[in-house]
């Protein structure tokens, strides 16, 4: 009925540079889509018209579906955990399982849905999903497994006295996991053409059921390191975060429970990072359904370390520093013994504070070189680097909050000493790192990369106009309208690209802004990797200092640790994923 | 250095239709930007991406100043509610003193600059800052206004035992509101486009206060309805919200005092309110910077109740018997009488149910006549239209979650009875007649209205069309290109609205679908006032029933009444507003 450009350009989704060659290339798109109309004008027309209304239907369905879907779930969890009766944890865990088993069931239609239509899936869009990204779920994935398989044998042990809603839960939950990430692996690129409102709809329900999981993991964790073992009585709380949750008067039949438990509490935090991986790239994908993308987008540039050494170096120096202090941390903090303790938090502090000062200044450093620099912003309105940007700052939130609570509490409390004042510095100076980290990181990816085929990149992210170039090529056809329209452009784009770049020399030395910008970006990402690391794999300074503990409630402040960690952990992941493109675009 | 049509062009923020026109226009606007261009080409250009960078930073700067701000409001806030120690009531004023100094010297910064420079304010956005939103700000401003001077009156009480922060922060609160109202009154339609950075920053920084101010007012009245009067002990709670909060030791020095402060926390609700419409605003100003709107946008529709009979009606009787039984409630309530209170809730539900129900079968009724209808859908993107849809939705939330927690709660304790029955039909009845009104009052936002002049207002939404047009008017040459090019345009699309809309005869007389579509507007609209006087007025059925508060604990069922009752308030009052729109369209 309609082209497939023409749908594009009714539904107003395409790449289309405005900044700099809009004039020539509106023309063009005109043009284009013009000479591509099949059928007649009202016909097309009005099939355009169809196409936004189911837009605009389907997207109002499927928010309507999550907004439902979360608050239920967000009432079902509340009343799980500050409810008096504590009846309702085998209610919630009934309502995940009917989500995971529709979202299963949905995520299984989808595959072999496109898997037998050939037109079901007709761009790919090559920033979503990337591979650090999938890599992640995968890893993730793999421990979320690891700790289902745990939670079925601990709860075997319990079935004679508990609901064997426990048991099939983590059952359910694995083959999620299972389908989930084969799907995700898969399709994460995709950019649904067919069903589009099913697929909107079936895409926020997984949405939504990751982030209820999510909910459900960080309230149980919190729950578990809040309850008190019934032998301490409830005058004092227990700050330590590997204590077993109790069950009141149910045994274990079998003698692995205690180890179990143990385990399966160690992998949570990957459980939950899977969740919000999940999320991340479900949200991606809703955003991409019905979007046409130029799959040539994707520029092909190449990693070399040559010219490059001092980040690199100075870099490796502190995450191998950083390495032995986690490794120094976790052994003393594990014996139990208070002065042991401070020592580890002192060190671990230090080591932070190190970093974070480091990685602060070069980062400022970075920061003037952009603005000395005269290259090109890329023009234009990405959405998938909008949403890549939207989810970096979403991501340090977590961050932010655990540093601002930290900075309240412990100047609320007045408290002295060379360790209170490590953490006050340790928060205050990883917020400005954070500021300045993002605004490094959006400046960078918005800058154009110095390539030599930079003016091809840029102007052929408009599909149109790389149609329009291999129709001429094969045509030929010299002093067409065409032609003497695209010219102008082109001389114009190269006089512009001569002064700033110019392309040739650089490919066999770097500038010095080239080189600092790249030294920069090598540090700061291996910096990154280290504070990846630390809180990745067990280190909670937050709770072995027990100053956010004492000025808040207990329960507040393992609800602020749980929630922004694991932010806070992805966020880092996904500097390192950002500063290694910019790495390869400077 | 370049034109304003080329500005936009390069921003990409101007409302282009893509959906039909697309051919001719999108070479219209190549060819106008083409011709306007006055200076070099790589001059001009270079001034637009100086523009786009520009616009990127101050984004990015605006968004880090409003999570920095809003964070460490959070960690006071929550640090002066969960704290053992309770010394940061005072830290968290002096915060929002510092705060709403800054926004009242920027606001007014703001006011004499534009008033002084003739091109800061070039174009106004007809749909931002409408009469309702305008009318209500003023409305519960003056409410806070004599909430801090009760507030002010009642401290000076407590002043030789007080902090005098306590007196200061009222008097610079009330300060700020005046200021903020007068602000607002006058700029909420602005699109600036001189200091475009500072403005972005600005306005970050009024929604950051307002957000800060809501925060701090939802807290203290939480913690003001679950303070324990010391005599009443700590093993029952005080359901009672009128209950004043208790100073330990420190007593009034004058005999007024308790009289205020019962006033004040009357009219706290009514400051919670002006805080989010302030918000609101805000938010709209700060995605209007730097945007070139057409002023010639809105449409010129005459409000007429001819041909429409039922519907007001209907609704009328509907208002008056919830407003009588409203009165009855407030009155049994008050009295304090656990038989006459149960009445009361009983009335208070069966008059909801009835309501509700009515508004759902009318909202599917509605639904039903669109799908029949043919009408043309709006087409392009509509950045206000989506930011108020968007508003509309996340305004429901606050519903939804009410809702849904007294769902969870009501079939969680199984309770029987007449009364959990009428609590939980409600409930449920609630949450599907919310999902119907959004998608109803969505759906009509995106019709096109039954207009005489509906073909000129779609094509027009493009001022270079309509620049081109105007500049056809004056220069009248026939045969031109533009002419040639335009004419196909106009020329279908005067075909497509023949059919289905055949407006002369509509003049005169409606068709029943536009009838009934208008009866059931004002149905609608009646019905969510009186959804809206209620809670607005003093209504808290989910406090005078305790199954919330038993079910829960008090603290968190406290938190998500004042927290969700007012997103309730604001949702109807903008339902009224869009409903009212739609009956115009109809």
């Amino acid at each position: 009925m309609t082209s497939e450009a023409e749908m594009a350009a009714e539904e107003g989704y395409i790449y289309s540079p405005p900044t700099f060659p809009s004039t020539p290339c509106s023309i063009h798109l005109g043009v284009q889509a013009g000479s591509m109309r099949r059928g007649s004008d009202v016909l097309s027309t009005s099939g355009g018209r169809m196409r936004e209304r189911g837009r605009n239907r389907s997207w109002l369905l499927s928010s309507i579906i999550t907004v439902n879907v979360l608050i239920l779930g967000i009432a079902l969890v509340s009343g799980s955990v500050f409810n008096n009766i504590k009846i309702n944890a085998i209610d919630l865990q009934i309502f995940l399982i009917v989500l995971v088993i529709l979202t299963t069931a949905w995520m299984l239609y989808y595959t072999i849905y496109t898997s037998r239509e050939d037109h079901a899936v007709l761009y790919k869009d090559s920033h979503a999903g990337p591979v650090w990204l999938r890599g992640g779920l995968v890893l993730f994935g793999i421990c979320s497994l690891i700790m289902d398989v745990f939670k079925i044998a601990n709860y075997v042990g319990y079935l004679h006295c508990d609901s064997a809603v426990k048991i099939v839960f983590p059952a359910v939950q694995s083959v999620f996991i299972l389908v989930q990430t084969y799907f995700l692996w898969l399709h994460a690129k995709d950019c649904v053409q067919l069903q589009r409102n099913i697929t909107r709809c079936g895409l926020m329900l997984t949405l939504s059921t990751n982030l209820m999981l999510w909910m459900a993991a960080v309230t149980e964790e919190s729950i578990h390191q809040t309850v008190v073992p019934p032998e301490e009585g409830n005058s004092t709380h227990s700050y330590d975060i590997r204590a077993p949750g109790g069950y009141s008067s149910c045994n274990c039949s079998h003698s692995a429970c205690a180890i179990l438990e143990k385990a399966y509490y160690y992998l949570y935090p990957f459980n939950i990072e899977y969740s919000l991986f999940a999320s991340a790239m479900a949200y991606v994908m809703w955003k991409n359904v019905g979007r046409l993308v130029d799959e040539h987008n994707h520029h092909s540039l190449h990693f070399h370390l040559k010219d490059v050494l001092v980040g690199p170096v100075v870099g490796l120096v502190m995450l191998v520093a950083g390495l032995g202090t986690f490794v120094i941390y976790e052994v003393d903090v594990e014996k139990g013994d208070p002065g042991k303790r401070d020592t580890a938090l002192m060190i671990h502090y230090v080591m932070n504070t190190v970093a974070v000062t480091l990685m602060s200044v070069s980062t400022v450093a970075g920061c003037a070189i952009y603005r000395l620099d005269q290259r090109d912003h890329v023009s234009g309105k990405n959405p998938t680097r909008s949403l890549d940007v939207g989810l970096l700052i979403g991501a340090s939130i977590g961050q932010f909050t655990i540093c601002y609570f930290t900075i309240v509490a412990v100047v609320g409390t007045g408290a002295m000493g060379h360790l209170n004042a490590l953490n006050l510095a340790v928060s205050l100076l990883t917020v400005i790192q954070l500021c300045l980290q993002n605004i490094f990181i959006i400046e960078g990816l918005h800058r154009e990369p110095f390539h030599e085929d930079m003016h091809r990149a840029s102007v052929f992210t408009n599909p149109y106009v790389l149609q329009a170039q291999a129709h001429r090529d094969i045509h030929n056809l010299p002093g067409t309208f065409m032609e003497t329209k695209l010219s102008p452009a082109l001389t114009v784009h190269s006089m512009h690209v001569a002064p700033s770049g110019s392309p040739l020399p650089q490919r066999h030395r770097l500038t010095w802004k080239r080189r600092a910008l790249k030294e920069i970006c090598a540090f700061l990402l291996l910096c990154n990797i280290l504070l990846w690391i630390m809180p990745a794999f067990g280190a909670r300074p937050q709770f072995d200092n027990t100053i956010g503990a004492e000025f808040y409630e207990f329960t507040m402040w393992v609800a602020v640790v749980n929630i922004g960690l694991p932010f806070g952990i992805f966020y880092r992941m996904h500097s390192v994923a950002s500063l290694f493109e910019v790495f390869l675009t400077s």
